[in-house]
């Protein structure tokens, strides 16, 4: 039961409504997305993601990751701003002397170079604009992933599944 | 040990170099927060606060939030997006009809009038950007609060425990 | 005609083209909105502004304003960002030394609080994130404006010109 | 002189001066660049760019671009979102029906891919996030542009000038 039920009148003007009328009208909706709408991916060795969001209009994604086992992720580079929540576990950049625990924060700015370590039992959900450039060892370009090339691992996984993308994670 | 070391000459162009030397000079930094160098603050009943993050160019706030008890926050206005990933326990909105729990990802879009319900044990780390506008009964603002009023909520904490704000925490 | 015909055979691979189809099916469209496609409505005074864009996402808003007259706008308080691009003219805050014309940036960051002078014929571009309370004098809120306000404003305005909202502005 | 002299006694309340405090010391000022405080940087062709803003922790670049000719840019891929006003001129891209001109907004999404064409006296501001990818004519990546590589661009104009880079683009 809600602890707010107005036992008064409401002050709210004309002007108020209308614009509350224009919320309603041309404003988005609070979305709930639950853990287990969205399967985990395989990506790279052990390594999962699972979408939680693709946002196409700044090309904004939030994904889960996760690995049973340690692993590392190639050394990459960022086009864009990525932050991270750990859920679980630990994990570092082998270039950084830190390590990330259980409700650590941590923001990595455009322009960084880095190289992701997990240990077992890993969970972090990372938010993600612009691109990864991952490079071979002579630093050539091997790869460019963002929002969209999650996206295709996951339709291609679904698609290897049976199943169709789930169109609430579009939003 | 890193699983990148170049064992191959690197391919980069002068240009490369010259581009690399420029995120140096004027590049931010990738930033690491401890879940333990920010205090839990009393906010509203038993809700604690912890700030993460507060990013000053956009008036971005990061803070965990959790509560021993089962709670209520008053009914809110949004004039910003706010996103929220469930690290424990269960919560919701009075005018909804989901229930977060761990792992499960929420966001609120500008506009939407909502009120708060945690259960006991609840934590959740809320990314907040703009302004959140509490109402009284009769729909008159009580209170507005943004980014900087949870920084002096903090720096009012930090003073009354004999301790000064933790300057990482400003990124 | 375009300088860029492919005279060769592309090098793109099958994942390359599997992505693109992901930003086929999920990304968003280019928007291209002509001045003459949303109408100047009447604001404060002379002053006069045009809608641009509304993103519901994150609640930014881009409009056009202008006066043929000098006019002050009261003075408010940011929740959020708020970028400006001039367009013609000459205009300033009260609390600043400096005027801005013809191609000068002006960013306002969150929590500033200052007074809006435009000169005659200035025309400014506004990019606004989250809201802008406007106060009396003795510093009490006298009203609150964010994206739906403007919204609203133009809605009001086209139902009493016979007209109905323009779609694409809404995006 | 200032319209909003306060006549009458403030409203603030204590908290409402600490908050404006916390402001004060944790915020960002507002800031104003003059056309004239950056230089035009020849970029590719006729085509010359100015810096207006760099901001380092989402990798935000503000760039006015001109062109006393009549150019074309290469085809390129964006991995974040531009958007732009149109300030003289007229300019399009190849793969779209419209033009923009005087007082036009543009917003490119993330994925898109186009050709960029100036008229002769165009003058653009653009907001760019993420990278642009570059194409030669088989598809294959030619060269990735992101904030960093217009301050290099900057920077090397500004070394063979006898300049040294305005520390105020970079807020």
């Amino acid at each position: 039961m809600a602890p707010n039920q107005p036992m008064m009148p409401s002050v709210l003007s004309d002007l108020d409504r209308q614009e509350l009328l224009a919320v309603e009208r041309f404003g988005g909706k609070d979305t709930h997305i639950s853990a287990d709408e969205s399967p985990w991916v395989p990506w790279v060795g052990d390594i999962e993601i699972k979408i939680l969001r693709v946002e196409n209009r700044t090309g904004l994604l939030v994904i889960a990751l996760r690995s049973p086992t340690d692993q590392s992720l190639g050394k990459h580079r960022h086009r864009g701003t990525v932050t991270a929540t750990t859920m679980a576990g630990a994990w570092n950049y082998y270039e950084y002397d830190w390590v990330a625990r259980l409700g650590d924060y941590v923001v990595e700015t455009p322009g960084t170079i880095h190289t992701l370590h997990v240990t077992a039992g890993t969970e972090i959900v990372f938010t993600v604009t612009g691109s990864l450039e991952f490079f071979n060892d002579d630093d050539s370009l091997a790869s460019v992933w963002d929002c969209f090339s999650f996206v295709n691992l996951y339709s291609q996984y679904s698609k290897s599944h049976g199943m169709v993308e789930n169109p609430r994670l579009f939003y």
